[in-house]
C-alpha cells in the first residue's frame, strides 16, 4: 500500500513516544482512528472529551508528548478548556481533529458540526496553542506537521493539527523521506550571551553568604531534574520547590527544604528563601498561587531568574540563553566550590496521624497517606484542599506529583490518573480529589476500569465546594451528597470504601495498596468545615480580594 | 444602597425572563452569584459547566433567553462547545463570565486561570457568539449590555459579557435611567422590498397547482408558530417539518404531513415536497442532516426561501425583509384564497408495538412511547438513534421537541431536561438518550434531583456508539456496560428500571408517568445491532463519504 499523509504524522507520533491517543469516535475522525490502530497506537475512548483532554495532559507531562484525537467542533471544542490548561501549565499536548474535506468546504454548505464557518475551530485553537495547522494540501503536509510538532517540543505547549478527510488520506508526496529523519528541536544559546551570563551568575553565587535555589515545573518539562539534583549536591545549596513544581527535586534529597509559597507556606522556608542574598530561580512560574497570592517578597536585586523563555540577572536581561545550557554551564563552572555551611529548614517529617477512633481530618488524612507513598506512587491532586493539603506530602521520586496548581481547573485528577498510568505502567496513581471535582469527571473511572488500571482514589468529601465556602458562603456551594462508594455498582467493577474514622481509613488504605489490577475509591467523609492550614490562609487572601 | 453596574444587567435579565442561571462557583464569580440571588434569580449549580451550558441552551429555546454564569477560563472555556451548539442552532444564550479586575490586569501578572493573556477567553467567544463585550468601563456598561443583548434577540444566537470584578461592582453612571426602559429589538423591513416580495410570492403561490410548506426551527425561535398554523389552515396547504424543526407545527394539525428529510425520510413526504410547483420554505436551515445528507432535491426555480437572514424567491434575493413581516404579510394577502384540493400524506399513526414478551426494539420502543405523549410532554432527544428514531413520534404541542439535530453534540439531552423543566414547570421532559451520550453528561441527574424535577429518561442502551458502529466497526465504539439503573443508588434518590421486553417497558412507562416529583431512569437493553430505519439509511450515506 502506498503511503498517505496520515502515515507521516503517525510515524512522528511514535517517534515522540505517543502510544496512546485519547478521544471519542465521530464520523469525521473514524478513518483516522483506524489508521492509528493499524500502526499500533491505542485509541482510548473516554466517557467525555473533557476526560480525554485531561488524560492527554497528564500523559504529556510524564512522557513528554500526549495527544487527543477528536471529531470536528463537537469533539474539538470540548477540549478547549483542557488545552488552555495545558498551555498555561506547559504541557505539550497535540490536538488532532478530524474535519470535513477541503472539497466539501468549497460548497460552503451547512455540514453537521459546523459552527460559524469552516475556520471557527482552528481560530479558537490559535488562541490556545503555540502552533496550528490545517493540512489543506498534501504537498505541504509533512513540513507543516514537523513545524507544529517542533513548536510543541520547543515551548512545551499544546499544538493543533486539523485533518480534512480528503487530504489526510491523499498520497504522501513522493519526495518525502520515509521514515522521516528524527525531528530536531534544539535551539542553541548565543555563545557570547551564555558566556557572559554564566560568568555573572557564578560570581554572584560564589560571593553570596546565603545562596538559595527555588525550582519549578520547567525543570521537569525540560528534563533537567538530574542536573538540578547534582548541582544542589555539588554546591551544597538548599532548594525549595514551588507548589506547581512540587517534586521536581526528590523530596528525600539532602538539600531539600520543602514548598515555598509566600505567606501561605511554612514560615521557616519563607524566611530562608526571602532572606537569601542570591536566589537562583530555575524555571519558576511567577503565578499568584505559586507565589502565595502575591505575598512572596523576592527582591529582584538579589535574584537570578532563568526560565525557558527568559534569563534575568538582577535588573537586566539576556536573550537567547536556554535554561538547559545555563543550568549545565553552572554545573560545570562551580565544580569544587561549595556554599558557606549554614542551617536550613528540613521538610516536615511525619504529620499528625490523629487517634484511631477519631473522625478523619484533612491533617490526619495526609499524615497517614504519607506513610504509604513509595517510589512507584504518582500523586495526582485535583484543585482545592486536595492540592493545598498535599503540599506537605513527602514525594519520593522526582516526577511524581501532578496537579493543575496554576490554571486550577477542577476535574483534572481522575482522568489525569488514566493518562498517567498509561504513560508509565510502572506508576500507581494516588488521586486526591474533592467531591465537587469528582462530580465533574469522576465517572472516567469507567475508562480506567476498561483499561484494567488500578489507581487509588481518595475522595475528600466535604459535601460542597470547600474552597469557595472559605471565601463566601452561599447555597451555590452545596452539592447533592452522592454515595460515591456505590460507583462500582454502577460500573460493575472496582472497589470502594466509605470511611469516617482514622482506623477505617487505615484499613481502606492497607487493602487498596495490597490489591492490584482494579481501582479503589475511598470516600472520606470530612467535616464540611474542616480544612488544611494552607487552605485557611489561601481563602483569607482570596476573600480579601472580593 | 446605590445602584451598581451589575444591577443594570440583572434588571435586563429579569426583563427577558431569565429567572435561573446555570453555572459553577469560582472565586472570580462568587460576588456575581450573590448579586443575582439578591434580586431573586436562582443559581443552578450543575455537576460540570458543560451541563450548565446545555441546560441554558434548552432554557433559551423554551423561554427565549437563557444564561450561564461561570468563572474565568476554567469555567468559561468549558462551555465553548455548548455555546457553539447554541450558535449553530440559533439559541440565544448569554455567557456571563466573572473575570479579574481591570486594575489587576495592568500588572499583567500570572493570575490563576489565565491562559495566554487576559483577552484569550474573549477572543475565543468572539468566534462563537454574535456579540461580545468586556465591561471595562462603568460609564459605557449600560449601553454595552443593551447592545449585546439586542444582538442575541435579533439573531437568536449566543452572546458574551465579561465582568471584571472591579467594574461590575462600580456605581452605575448616574445618568442611567433605572429601571431601564424596555429593550427595543425590532428591525422593521424595507416597506418597498416587502411589498414587492409579497406581491411576487402571492402570485407564485396562488397560481401553483401543488403548493407546499416546509417549516423549520426559526419559526419557533421567532415565535411564529401561531401564524404558521393559521396560514396553513387558511390557504389549505400541507406542511412538512424538518428534523431540526420537528414540532414547530402541532403534529395534530390537519395539514401536517410529517418530517421531510430527503431520501432518509418517508418516501411519500419526500415525493410530495419535491414535486411541489411552489415550495414555501419558512425558516429552514439548509443543513446536511436536515436535508438527508444532500439527498434533498429542491429546485430553486420553484422555491420561496424565507429565513431571518435572507429572502430568496427563485433565483433572486430581497434585502431587509424580515421573516416575521413576510409571514404576517402572506397571512393577510391570501385571505379568501385556497389552494387546489389534493390528497397529501398524513403523519404515521400508531407504530408497531411488538409482542409483549419479545425483546424491545427501537421500533417497538417508539411505538409504545407514542401512546404516552401528552400536551405536557417535551421530548428531548440526544444525538443518535434517540434522535433519528424520534422523527416519527407524534408531538402534540408546538414547542415540544428539542434536539441537537444540526450541530449534533452528544450529551445535550439530560442537562437539556434540567433547563427545559426549569424554563417551564408545566412541562414534563421525556428524555431519549443513548448510552454513549449518557456517559458524558447523564450524571446531571444529580442536579435534576436537587431541584426536585421529574423527567423520564429513556436510555437506549446498545452498549456502544451505535451510530458510529453503523459507519465503521472498531474497538473504539465499545463502552464499559454500566448498570445505569443503579445510578439512583449513587445519587441517593430517583427511580430506575432495567427493561428488556416490551411488557417490562410498558410497566416501567406506566409507573414513571404515574409518579411525580422524582426522576425516572429506564435503561432499555437493546440488541447492539438494532437500529431505526432512518439510522440505517443515514449510516449508509455517511459511510459512503468516508
Amino acid at each position: 500500500m502506498s503511503l498517505r499523509v496520515l502515515d507521516y504524522l503517525v510515524a512522528r507520533l511514535k517517534e515522540l513516544g505517543v502510544l496512546h491517543v485519547f478521544g471519542i469516535p465521530g464520523d469525521y475522525v473514524l478513518p483516522v482512528y483506524d489508521a492509528l490502530l493499524e500502526k499500533g497506537i491505542s485509541i482510548v475512548t473516554t466517557c467525555d472529551e473533557e476526560g480525554a483532554g485531561f488524560a492527554a495532559d497528564a500523559y504529556a507531562r510524564i512522557r513528554g508528548m500526549g495527544a487527543v484525537c477528536v471529531t470536528y467542533c463537537v469533539g474539538g471544542l470540548k477540549v478547549a478548556n483542557t488545552t488552555a490548561g495545558a498551555y498555561a501549565e506547559k504541557s505539550p499536548v497535540l490536538v488532532l481533529s478530524g474535519a470535513p474535506g477541503m472539497k466539501e468546504r468549497e460548497k460552503n454548505s451547512l455540514l453537521h458540526h459546523k459552527v460559524r464557518d469552516f475556520d471557527t475551530q482552528r481560530r479558537v485553537f490559535e488562541e490556545l496553542t503555540v502552533a496550528c495547522t490545517l493540512l489543506s494540501e498534501p504537498e505541504r503536509a509533512p513540513q507543516e506537521v514537523d513545524r507544529v510538532l517542533t513548536q510543541a517540543l520547543r515551548y512545551k505547549r499544546p499544538v493543533y493539527i486539523e485533518l480534512p478527510r480528503d487530504t489526510s488520506f491523499a498520497p504522501l508526496p513522493s519526495s518525502t523521506p520515509f521514515p522521516p529523519p528524527p525531528l530536531v528541536v534544539k535551539e542553541p544559546s548565543d555563545p557570547e550571551a551564555l558566556e557572559e551570563a554564566l560568568e555573572e551568575a557564578v560570581t554572584l553565587l560564589t560571593s553570596a553568604q546565603k545562596p538559595c535555589l527555588l525550582a519549578d515545573v520547567e525543570i521537569h518539562r525540560f528534563g533537567l531534574q538530574q542536573e538540578l539534583e547534582e548541582f544542589a549536591l555539588q554546591v551544597e545549596i538548599p532548594v525549595a520547590a514551588t507548589l506547581l513544581g512540587k517534586s521536581v527535586i526528590a523530596e528525600t534529597h539532602p538539600y531539600y527544604m520543602g514548598v515555598y509559597e509566600g505567606a501561605l507556606g511554612r514560615p521557616e522556608v519563607r524566611e530562608y528563601v526571602e532572606s537569601s542574598d542570591c536566589l537562583l530561580m530555575l524555571g519558576v512560574f511567577m503565578t499568584d498561587i505559586n507565589l502565595g497570592i502575591y505575598t512572596a517578597q523576592l527582591d529582584p536585586a538579589r535574584c537570578i531568574y532563568a526560565t525557558s523563555e527568559r534569563l534575568s540577572i538582577r535588573y537586566h536581561r539576556y536573550e537567547n540563553v536556554t535554561l538547559e545550557d545555563f543550568l549545565r554551564g553552572l554545573l560545570k563552572r562551580t565544580q569544587g566550590w561549595k556554599a558557606p555551611r549554614r542551617e536550613f529548614p528540613r521538610p516536615p517529617g511525619e504529620l499528625s496521624l490523629g487517634e484511631a477512633r477519631d473522625r478523619v481530618t484533612v491533617r490526619s488524612l495526609f499524615g497517614r497517606l504519607n506513610r504509604y507513598l513509595t517510589d512507584e506512587t504518582v500523586v495526582i491532586a485535583d484543585v482545592g484542599d486536595a492540592l493545598f493539603g498535599a503540599a506537605d506530602l513527602l514525594v519520593h521520586q522526582r516526577t511524581e506529583f501532578l496537579g493543575s496548581a496554576y490554571y486550577a481547573s477542577l476535574g483534572f485528577a481522575v482522568p489525569g490518573a488514566l493518562g498517567a498510568q498509561l504513560a508509565n505502567a510502572r506508576l500507581r496513581p494516588l488521586v486526591l480529589v474533592g467531591d465537587g471535582a469528582f462530580q465533574m469527571t469522576g465517572m472516567e473511572l469507567s475508562t480506567i476500569a476498561r483499561w484494567g488500571l488500578d489507581p487509588i482514589v481518595l475522595l475528600l468529601d466535604n459535601q460542597g465546594y470547600g474552597t469557595e465556602r472559605q471565601i463566601r458562603q452561599g447555597p451555590y456551594n452545596e452539592l447533592l451528597p452522592w454515595n460515591y462508594w456505590k460507583v462500582p455498582d454502577v460500573l460493575g467493577t472496582g472497589r470502594a470504601f466509605l470511611v469516617e474514622t482514622n482506623e477505617q481509613l487505615e484499613s481502606a488504605l492497607q487493602e487498596s495498596f495490597a490489591v492490584r489490577g482494579t481501582f479503589s475509591l475511598i470516600q472520606v467523609r470530612l467535616n464540611p468545615e474542616d480544612r488544611s492550614p494552607a487552605l485557611a490562609r489561601l481563602a483569607e487572601r482570596l476573600a480579601a480580594q472580593q
